[in-house]
């Protein structure tokens, strides 16, 4: 392959022909045999050569060659057989190739979960189940799900298949269901492509279930608004609201160059990969290095219900499913104001063919308030200044949930990562009147599960090089002294840095900073090293006992925050497969038992890992769809720059900004109430 | 006074006619004696009045007679004497008037404080020390910080004189002064209105300074960009940000009628006082009340630097200053964007004159992102509803200082209170190559020493009536057990409701949340009481000792979150009067030192305050202005409606939206590095 894509760089996401070129070479070395292909996209180069190839382009030097490699994961069709491969498609050949032992399993995928569903409406047993409901089967909806584990022996590929019907009031195909949970769920075997198990589910506070085979009727729910589809809700859409246009009449100030972005003193590459999706790559500020690799590193979505089936649902959307496969097509107007760029990626079919996510990412400026304002109280002089914002967003549609991943970066050198949690809930049926500690009644018979999502963002910096340091500062109290300070008032940092890599504890009570510095880089007005420091998102940890397959499984969940040396392939911290993962190969396995063992991270090239989430146990108001539940990390310059990187924003005028002065509508004439005075 | 303000609401802001009034009535009951207003602005009426008044309102019924009553505090000019009032100007009457005891001291004024200055500069011991220095006394600047507290006797009332001078480089009346801090400054007393003190700044790393008379030279800063005017700057304005401009072609969806805006489903009036500024009244959502009230209660700003005169500077900028004082007039097209409204508010001036703040609030509508979004992956079809908010906003100055506070309505019946710290750092002078570990060096010979911005929002609650409780609930993991919890994952929520008044902590490893409930209004869906949470700002308390005057004085900083019974006239959580307060009139001071002897809380008129802010260890980046901090309160509904209030937001729609292409600039052809395939 070595004509048809002359301007990719080594960071570029792997295009359509790539993949297709890598899938070809794969099938063509398994004869014919039938390959289900479960992901491909671009294996990045190894952060040596990658950093060497920087260093040239920085500086306009020749650049040194660098293959493109494409990383794929298969199965033999039908078989338990999972397999990987590097594949260099510049020189055609395999880097590497591997069957994976058997307590792997390859993310799910449509095709197969289309597959399974099918396989459950033919199977006689469902279908008695369904007409002990007295519906329809046409009516019937199914979700089928990433299998959570629950015992230790090696298992092979299911899923388990929640099942819903449309609302009986339009029996609409865009219903939502998740208003209209059956009393069942079914598991089926992937590689037998059979029904395995049909599970009814709890109805009451407790752990009871009717037996399959036992005629239970089918309690008729009436759900106060089911439907989020406005063309069939029962309330038509209010009619309030104006419109709100975002006019940039100049257009963008932003540049994008293939899949390079120069904006306000950033400069960066875009990435995208079926799993992580976005990624941002070789990021510096105003000429000045900042960050090698951006990215959600993993997530995990543990159910807290804790009742057979329901304890089986814990989900890692990205390591199970993936944030590239489940891009959504974003749509000009819709997903974003202003003036927008999109960037498509590209993930695999699982035949093999090139599967488009166009407009998987989009590009666009946010005006954010106030950056900065002072007025000079003895002349009257106010100078203030706009905080514009440039975000890269990306929505992932996960069965019932979706996500809204957001990076921002600020004129003041600030990158926020933002995370809105949206889309339904995933629900269960519950009897008239019952009440569950673990979940919230959000409709009539209807009843979501608390659960909680946890995120990790991993953060390869590169602050001002790839030598860096990690450190928690802690403001604290000055003793109470005569001489030093004889008010009490005085307080001061204490600086702690790390040596070795480990889970890193938060205090919110210290004020804990948590701050990545270069320390052969010395700031020459603050005279203390260059740094960024991670504001993280506070958060309550995984709920799920230690020990238990949730715990296990999701090892990152475990801390706030871990720091580790970098090492090429060390992306994913449940591990690289999570899809009924027995755990043991996360970021805590990484680690040696003994810290004294560990990695020296001080002074080297590290990587730092944030956990956050949300603990979610629903409200009312989280149905029948979830306004957004917002959570931001921010990384924010620290003794990086001279001055505010912002000093030399021009100043907010009315002349270019054309707000207009609101006007009372004719019809309003004035309170009624009367004076008293 | 009866015949000019038809229109009033007895919750509207006082107006320069009532001010005048009633600071008349004032003067003419002193026979001439020279008087310094302090303060003056509506006393709002007493909770059970307004509440009798407001049900009448909303039912359309006759409203009950409510006088329009105005508190003042004023000075016998230059005497040590403090008086308040509360003057009744429907009938023309004091409904209280009193002297206050010599330990409290009334807010601070500019024009005080310009006298201040002249004084200082007219001292001669301040001549000899600029004499010193080798500057032209035309070039120095003075900041006049309210004064605080080092010893326990009574004080006369002083304020602090702190030293700067003209950039020499520009010598311009609007030059970053504070970038030439001088080694000296002065403490007046305000009631002899004469020089009491000079003191010299230590300059290095210790308690160590010069004594005034000795002759040490002024050493000549340069720093790398000492202005945030740009008019001023070394480096032009950039030119790279293109014109933003948010356009609503139909006008605003709010409506305005005297101080009530109404803005999708919410309802709510606008207050303004001299001294919290921005107040918030009888909100309701989708016609069921929410809050009788919101503010601001307090801030208090306590450096960290344990010298001498340093640690005097420990600010309230509400009960010291005032918030309504120093609001900014805010400017079309600067301050905001869109479609605006602004309401002006008033003042009084020394000699007792009404002072107007035109334009002190803005009002307008902000798109923030995405609220909900779900496809349904059987049809492809997709459903996005952009999340539209209102905004008041106003902007405060103190001295140095800067604060932007928000307050955000959301279509989802949430509220957020947002504040942004910025402005200019209050700075010190600094050796060459001295380090200090209590503050960062800013600029050449400048340190800026640590601090806190510690901030109480007071939330008056009405969830779905005035009988209201305060729950804490935890999320914590079940016991691990075969039967109810035979995987480990199961959680459950362990809710806590206060039976007393009192401080309440937080716990972030408990994902603890805390919610208004009312407990006599069930929510028919979830079947348990309906309810708002709050969601705090997980922040460092106070970092000075226990017993340090810091402490006494701000006793709100001790706990994030307190509850009390509501009172009339308790708005003030470090008490009503805080310059050079000795404490001991604050929120914990409020409450019996038994327990269980405090007000019972559940089920009554309840009250919750919650504290918050930054410790901010300055950052180079935070000078010569600083980008702003930026934290946000929510106040969520919480099993409050039936389902999710924006269902019937429309979706969002390029007709309405009209986004547009990002098209990339004709002179970009395409990246220069080659491909290597």
């Amino acid at each position: 392959m070595a004509n048809n894509a002359h301007h990719i760089h080594p960071l570029d996401p792997a295009t359509a022909e790539e993949i297709q070129y890598a899938t070809n070479l794969v099938k063509s070395a398994y004869n014919g045999i039938e390959l289900h292909f479960k992901a491909a996209g671009l294996e990045e180069p190894p952060k040596a050569a990658m950093v060497h190839y920087l260093e040239a382009e920085h500086n306009n030097q020749p650049l040194p060659p660098i293959p493109r490699c494409i990383f794929l994961i298969w199965y033999i069709k039908r078989a338990p057989r999972l397999f990987e491969a590097i594949i260099d498609i510049t020189n055609g050949a395999f880097v590497h190739h591997a069957e994976l032992p058997r307590v792997f399993h390859g993310p799910v995928d449509r095709a197969e979960m289309n597959e399974a569903a099918q396989i459950v409406m033919a199977d006689a047993r469902v279908k008695e189940e369904i007409r002990r409901l007295k519906i329809d089967d046409t009516t019937v909806v199914l979700d089928p799900w990433d299998y959570g584990v629950d015992g230790n022996e090696t298992q092979t590929r299911h899923t388990q298949v929640f099942m819903y019907m449309r609302n009986p009031k339009n029996n609409d195909p865009d219903s939502n269901h998740y208003c209209f949970p059956l009393d069942f769920m079914v598991i089926v075997d992937l590689c037998a492509m059979q029904v395995k198990r049909i599970i009814r589910l709890p109805l009451g506070s407790d752990q009871t279930a009717t037996p399959v085979g036992s005629q239970v009727p089918h309690r008729r729910t009436d759900p106060i608004e089911p439907e989020y589809d406005h063309r069939l809700q029962k309330i038509p859409p209010r009619t309030t609201l104006k419109p709100y246009q975002v006019v940039q009449p100049e257009g963008a100030s932003f540049t994008v160059t293939g899949h390079l972005i120069e904006w306000e003193k950033w400069r960066f590459r875009v990435g995208f990969n079926w799993r992580e999706g976005l990624t941002l790559h070789d990021l510096s500020f105003d000429g000045r290095s900042a960050f090698y690799r951006l990215s959600l590193s993993e997530m995990f979505v543990p159910y807290g219900d804790p009742r057979n089936p329901i304890y089986r649902k814990g989900a890692f959307d990205l390591g199970n499913v993936g944030a590239g496969v489940t891009a959504n097509n974003l749509q000009l107007g819709c997903d974003c104001l202003g003036t927008i760029k999109y960037f498509d990626g590209c993930v695999v079919s699982s035949d093999g063919s090139p599967a488009p996510r166009p407009n998987a990412i989009c590009v666009h400026e946010v005006d954010n308030g106030i950056q900065w304002k002072h007025t000079n109280h003895r002349t009257g002089k106010a100078t203030v200044v706009r905080k514009r914002q440039l975000v890269l967003q990306t929505i992932i549609t996960v069965a019932n949930y979706e996500y809204i991943f957001m990076w921002y970066f600020d004129q003041s050198g600030e990158i926020t990562f933002e995370t809105r949690a949206t889309g339904i809930l995933s629900t269960q049926p519950i009897s008239k009147d019952a009440k569950v500690p673990w979940g919230t009644r959000v409709a009539d018979g209807v009843m979501a599960p608390y659960h909680q999502h946890l995120f990790n963002v991993r953060i390869d910096p590169a602050v001002g090089g790839h030598a860096n340091s990690f450190a928690s500062t802690d403001s604290v109290p000055l003793d109470w002294d005569e001489s030093l300070n004889p008010l009490g008032t005085g307080y001061v940092t204490q600086e702690k840095l790390l040596d070795r890599a480990g889970p890193v504890q938060d205090d919110v009570a210290k004020g804990r900073v948590f701050k990545i510095l270069n320390e052969n880089v010395q700031n020459p007005v603050s005279l203390t090293p260059i740094g960024y420091k991670l504001v993280p998102v506070r958060s309550q940890l995984l709920l799920a006992h230690p020990g238990s397959f949730h715990s296990r499984r999701s090892e990152f969940c475990e801390s706030p925050i871990w720091v580790t040396k970098h090492k090429d392939r060390q992306l994913f911290p449940a591990g690289d497969y999570t899809n009924q993962s027995l755990g043991g190969t996360g970021i805590k396995s990484w680690l040696s038992e003994v810290p004294g063992k560990r990695d020296v991270v001080r002074n080297e090239d590290i990587v730092i890992w944030h956990t956050f989430g949300f603990t979610h146990n629903p409200r009312t108001e989280d149905f029948p769809i979830m306004p957004a539940e917002i959570a931001q990390v921010h990384l924010k310059p620290y003794n990086f720059a001279l001055f505010n990187p912002t000093n030399d924003v021009p100043g907010s005028r009315q002349e270019s900004n054309k707000s207009v002065m609101y006007e009372a509508p004719k019809e309003v004439v004035g309170e009624c109430c009367k004076s008293h005075l």
